[in-house]
């Protein structure tokens, strides 16, 4: 299989590529390199049957000349980061819906049949109904990355309908593991990094959440294109459990070794469009014989693990 | 109140315009005559209080200087045609869901604090429920219409949560009445006046769909911008009946005097992504107060009598 991975030097794109590579698979990275890191493709560029492309999804004007050849897209490049939308409007908008539009036209013009996309567990808004199926009602926005990553997924059903493209819509709750640079367990460990006495919390840390580790979250997409062959198919990716900002810092700290004060801005929510109850009912995904090998638990104590022993990229500043 | 129409020179535009200046508002209108017509504000334009700019809201590059001063906008400049989505697939992208976000740019860099937008029940896809309701179950986009409008949606939803605009949004079922340019009983007058002894219907005829009158729908979103004071409202507006294709032909056909052959092109679907069963629950707006004057039947004449008197609409083509 040939799979062509967009964000391929991201969090979730390294590590996607590396167990592609793994199993045998062709894959063409492309990557701006606004966020991701030439590093975590050191693994994969030492395989004959990878390649990258430095190329911007928005701007690139032969972009469909990266498309030839490919059976599955694996379409990953986003502005991840839901928290400083409104500090930059278009940015949601370029790269989360305007990207997504030029790849699904790359797709048509090259007749590439799949795409694999990372929605999000954000275009829930604000549920009312716990854990949240797939089929939950009709949601309001609440976050400009939500509202971007639905009218992406809009695009690839409508394109889906229109031109027959096989699409898998993974809404995910937030990821953890290795290579992750950005969330509350990156911003808590830099903190502690550099004023272990000290915490600030966004919110008054009783916000619920949901965390799945990497490798879990590749396997269920993994699974889910192996097994399902619907022409439109939308899964909830989560563990069936929440925390709360409070228990991720207890772990957190104990693995640290750090015992700080808190401080709290207040308030149920860390930001505006911040979701304060995030608990998605995975079922759907679980029937095709997916399961979770971590709890949240494990995958937050594993990401700190991960962040202590590369503590250079707390030293630095992602987008 | 200082209202800003886009699309005013449209089918709603001019209708909403007329009706807003009629009841003493100041109207600055914006269109870019794409498919709007200046003739369609030949009474507008008699008024002291109304403005017209001609301005693309894609790439006029100073748009927001026509925002200041206004009390609210009514968005209704869009690609409204559902049919020909996948025959250029950047055209409701950017017509519906990146003009959006530019008049958002706007209101948020001049301070409007309202929003008007004219959605439609083409967000629900192929809905499981019927009628309808706001929060029917979690949608599945059928048409990049229906996703560039869902898009625009969520947009709305998310500079309401961010910057505290307070959105308005309608899903439309078809709207008919006078100024009607596009859609089914235009292309039937259309070809009747052609060929009065044959008429090519898209599908089978039994698709069963929901139409409203213009002065109808105007009336529902007065109303609700008056009465109506919440953060982000959804309102579906339609009458609370729908009628078959057929149906419609017959009383078309009766208006005109004509008894054609019917041409089926079969399937129980015109085009691709058309939804063959609409019928929306408006039980939300009607708890307002507000119930439409006219039934289908009654608009649909209504519609053909207004073609019938300006019968030189119909042998022009509209974008």
């Amino acid at each position: 299989m040939r799979a062509l991975v967009t964000g391929a030097a991201g969090f979730i794109g390294s590590n996607l590529t590396d167990r592609l590579l793994a199993q045998g698979w062709s894959v063409r990275g492309i990557d701006n390199f606004s966020s991701g890191r030439r590093e975590f493709l050191a693994n994969a560029e030492r395989h004959a049957s990878f390649e990258l492309h430095e190329a911007d999804l928005l701007t690139s004007p032969n972009l469909k000349d990266l498309f030839a050849g490919i059976d599955i897209v694996f379409h990953l490049a986003a502005n991840a980061d839901v928290r400083f939308g409104p500090d930059h409007p278009k940015k949601d908008l370029e790269q989360n819906t305007i990207c997504t539009a030029n790849v699904l036209e790359a797709m048509r013009e090259c007749s590439v049949g799949r795409i694999v996309f990372s929605s999000t567990g954000s275009v829930y808004g604000e549920p009312g109904v716990f854990p949240t199926p797939e089929d939950a009602p009709f949601p309001v926005q609440t976050s400009l990355y939500g509202a971007s990553k639905l009218a992406a997924e809009g695009l690839i059903a409508a394109y889906s309908e229109s031109f027959g493209i096989q699409g898998y819509i993974f809404r995910f709750v937030s990821i953890l593991g290795e290579r992750y640079t950005h969330g509350h367990v990156f911003d808590f460990c830099k903190q502690l990094l550099e004023h272990p006495d000290r915490l600030r919390v966004l919110g008054d840390g009783t916000q619920r959440k949901s965390y799945l580790e990497i490798q879990d979250c590749i396997n269920a997409i993994l699974i889910v294109i192996e097994k399902s062959d619907e022409k439109i198919q939308i899964f909830n990716l989560g563990t069936d459990e929440y925390c709360m900002v409070n228990d991720s810092i207890g772990w957190i700290c104990e693995r640290l070794g750090v015992n700080p004060k808190r401080e709290y801005t207040g308030g149920n929510r860390g930001w505006i469009g911040d979701n304060p109850f995030i608990f998605l009912d995975c079922s759907r995904v679980r029937a095709l014989g997916w399961s979770p090998c971590l709890t949240i638990e494990q995958g937050v104590r594993k990401t700190v693990r991960y962040l202590q022993s590369n503590e250079r990229l707390l030293r630095e500043r992602f987008e």
